[in-house]
């Protein structure tokens, strides 16, 4: 496998060999790494001495089951920490077979331009981007297979990203070249923006494929670790039956949906937004409710959502991005929601950190709380640029900012999402702690806490629940680096022999002698890693730490969010 | 004497004893030690845990040249550190008088909505502001000295300050009631607007005045004192002739006037914007070149500038003021930059952090460099609360990130000033280092650097420049404390025998025995002080930085920012 090494700066693209310390590396492992290695962590995240790390997980591009996650690092221009953000799509799994262990994008075009990326078994060769500014991401897309066929992957940035906007994201096209699974969170796409990449085409045509150095080993370790995903309840049954929405009802239930901008744990419209209802409304316009966002998934949360003309509105539609729009922003109109979700699909915006602007927007007076029509109108204005839409697509931090809001919910400047950290207290520690800003991904404590899976902690009691998100966190780190799609930790953490397989799998694919040990000190390393460019970059302590409000008391349950600093700074004791 | 504490939740007042450790203490000595003992360093700065404490200079009040500087101390919604902000006027003064050595606002209203504190010598009271929002500060001002009579002080916030803008100042009215002295720097507008409060209305008829335990030993000290600054040639000739704007020629011919956002240190329509040519056309329209801004100042650095047609436009037009809006922008036009000033100071702005802020918009494409008509239209945007205006109203950080500009010139968030850190070494530390972000009041180098006051140290070299701006850190600190303007350092510096007369006057006034080097502890027990909160806020040295740009040559000398972090943070070890 090679690194390809892009110099926007000079337009030169230049492969090397890649490193010893590297080559076990994959997805967020290697991300982090790479810009650990080479990124000033004092730099401007928009700057030239800011790079742009694309990686396959380690697996991706095998048949090992849910293995397409793409991982994309950088110094976040949102909250100014290390960053990965990943998606599903077809994009990982086709630079694998490309032979590319990672594209380090680095300096910047001097007056501005913007170049397309083309990615083949060719090389990459940079093109003018010029006459495809101002594109949204679905006619993008559609331009760009008009140009280089329909099987390519298309990962680009839609108007939000040329604006270098903080809450743009990077969209990466599903099988069906749909624009819907996006790196969201951190503004990934703003740094995309500031590299002058407006799209990168990735063509896997006659590409040679992923080896795999024990191939009958591979394949049995992979099967059984399928079987496995297939026989839990999550992995084989709630994911592929109502995706990720069926969080709706089951947080509603446990008083941690967090309703009208983190006033109640309790959202009374729950109902007409939920995962159950969305199902029923999906099979009515003839819509699928079960869709894999990359070619090989067993667990299918995606889904197919058409209007009520029964056309195509959005897919991928996920828990967060409902919560965020609906319960937070009091919308419990789900054709609404999904026109929200299609706007920032097509924008290039991360759903939750607008779902959660647009509330902060509300509570600021500048549209009422449960205003649909309101709402989509300001995304509307996000995508034209125009000041309020500059201000709002740079996320809540930076709106609350703008009008004088204190009632924000952000760490580290990224908005907290669809679990109130006053009832679900395991993810509470993890957004407070977490070397990536408030992100529920990155120890979903929500498991123990909520979903008895990997045992049980109870949500609104304080104890236990450090040691619960400090375990998720190291073993995140770990399955973010396979290209594995965090959903399988719900069967690792619930069958003792699921992690094995994936060592197996491993093993099998590179020629190793990893132990499931092995796999932990690995996710240690990487947090450390991130951690350590963090604390370069200015943060400490005192960063890891939720807004004040959140020692207000939340209805239904009355809890507040009761840990200690001290009681957090224990977190990265390990 | 007494302090006072506003509790904006409950609108109720007390009074307190001043405590022993707070008695020789004043100005950013008290406010500054009033928020590290009272404030939590992470709260929000907008939000009911911060305060904003108002207080009066050590010597304010007496017969001291020059010593009505009032002093605000809060935590900053600019940088996010503590923050003392200091103005002349006629507040400090009045407040001494009335035997007041601080007001301590706190809490704030629940439902947003705003007050007028009444100070008298029967104390204060809070009146219901509502009918009074709105108003920029000169109606309000005459709606205020229309209601409580001709001689009372206004301290007001304009519409930025109701909007809780972090550019937005704390307007102070001088001798004839104008509201051109601000406490300009880091947001204290927006503190005092999020804690309700439109208007303060200092009336001190029948005030007992400030006692003085040793009258004629007092009278001495200030004679000689007052001697020692008139016979300074920049306090004595140079301020009063053509006020801080002598500045223009002198910093464009040392090459360290920065220009069209910091890209030179020359700029070629300086001589239109001089001091000089200001001296002329204020003479030429009947205006007056050499006004105090307070009484009893001997410096009288103020001037008043009217019109093409004769009439009053501003006065308290500053160097820094007049270089932002002029050289930084590329405005060649003094009286557009006027009317710039007159706009700040009517909508209760910083005028340094709306002048930058302007450049980072045209920087953006907005407005071109130059346009005058433009750079007055997007301050009306900031006093109507448009979007754009609540974009600029937040500064200058604020305003690249909304465009996605990086060559942004800030520290900590707040606008770097008129002296280009390439140039000026001196002050460019300063700005690195000091608790308040970017600020060259904070540790003066340009005394050594460029005027040749107190010595002379090369501006273009780094050798000394950690040394001079520590000495001159910790000698404003005291400074502050004392209530004298700044200015009084030029004789200070220059004359061995200008320090002890400060003391003999606080020692005359106290009945102390202080000696020089308790000023000088003073002053490190101050900046130690501010820079504990702040590391308890979260910072450390690696916010002690310039922006990245300053690495790049500055015309005409070729220099760039060459101090090494190790060297800048040798600057705390005193």
């Amino acid at each position: 496998m090679q690194i390809y090494r892009v110099d926007m700066t000079e337009g030169k693209v230049t492969t090397e060999e890649v490193k010893e310390g590297y080559a076990v590396l994959g997805g967020r492992g290697l991300t982090s790494q790479i810009i650990a290695d080479e990124v000033d962590p004092t730099c401007h995240p928009l700057g030239a001495n800011n790079k742009l790390v694309i990686a396959p997980g380690l697996l991706s591009g095998t048949n090992a089951p849910s293995s397409g996650r793409l991982s994309v690092g950088t110094k976040s221009p949102l909250t100014g920490t290390i960053k990965e953000s990943n998606a599903g799509g077809t994009a990982s799994q086709k630079l694998a077979k490309l032979g590319i262990k990672a594209i380090i994008v680095e300096g910047q075009p001097k007056n501005g331009e913007f170049y397309t990326l083309k990615v083949s078994k060719d090389g990459i060769e940079l093109k003018d981007a010029s006459s495809l500014l101002g594109q949204r991401n679905y006619d993008l897309g559609n331009t760009m297979r008009g140009e280089y066929g329909d099987s390519v992957c298309v990962v680009s940035v839609g108007p939000a990203g040329e604006y270098k906007l903080t809450a743009a994201s990077i969209a990466v096209t599903d099988g069906e070249g749909r624009p819907v699974r996006h790196c969201g969170r951190g503004g990934t796409g703003a740094v995309m923006g500031s590299k002058g990449i407006k799209v990168i085409v990735i063509d896997d045509a006659d590409a040679p494929g992923v080896s795999v150095k024990d191939k009958e080993g591979f394949k049995a370790a992979a099967k059984d670790f399928s079987k496995m995903l297939l026989d839990h309840p999550v992995c084989g049954q709630g994911l592929p039956t109502y995706g990720t929405a069926v969080l709706i009802n089951i947080l509603n239930e446990a008083g941690g949906l967090p309703t009208k901008n983190f006033r109640s744990g309790r959202y009374d419209g729950a109902d007409k937004i939920s995962g159950e209802a969305m199902f029923d409304r999906i099979n009515e316009r003839k819509g699928n409710p079960t869709h894999g966002c990359h070619p090989g998934c067993v667990m299918r949360c995606s889904q197919v959502y058409n209007d009520k003309d029964g056309n195509y509105l959005t897919a991928g539609f996920e828990y967060e991005t409902i919560w965020a729009f609906g319960a937070h922003c009091t919308i419990d109109d789900l054709d609404a929601i999904a026109t929200l979700d299609r706007l920032c699909d097509d924008i290039g915006l991360d759903t939750i950190e607008m779902g959660v602007t647009i509330g902060v927007a509300m509570e600021a007076g500048i549209i009422p709380f449960g205003d649909a029509d309101g709402a989509i109108d300001l995304l509307q204005q996000v995508g034209e640029g125009k000041p309020l839409g500059r201000i709002l697509g740079n996320g809540a931090s930076f709106t609350g900012k703008a009008y004088g809001v204190t009632r924000v919910p952000t760490v580290k400047d990224q908005s907290i999402p669809a679990y109130d950290p006053r009832a679900v207290k395991g993810v509470g520690v993890t957004y407070a702690t977490t070397t990536m800003g408030a992100d529920h991904t990155a120890g979903y404590s929500v498991t123990a806490n909520i979903l008895k899976v990997g045992g049980h902690v109870d949500p609104l009691s304080k104890e236990g629940q450090v040691d619960l998100s400090r375990n998720l966190q190291i073993a995140t780190a770990a399955v973010d680096s396979t290209g594995l799609c965090l959903f399988v930790a719900f069967a690792v953490l619930d069958k003792p022999k699921a992690l094995p397989r994936v060592v197996d799998m491993l093993n099998a694919q590179y020629g190793l002698s990893l132990t499931v040990d092995d796999v932990s000190e690995l996710g240690k390393a990487i947090l450390n890693t991130e951690r350590e460019f963090n604390k370069a970059a200015g943060f400490n302590n005192s960063h890891d730490r939720l807004p004040e409000f959140f020692k207000e008391e939340l209805p239904p349950h009355g809890t507040t969010f009761d840990l200690t600093d001290e009681e957090l700074d224990e977190l990265y004791n390990f």
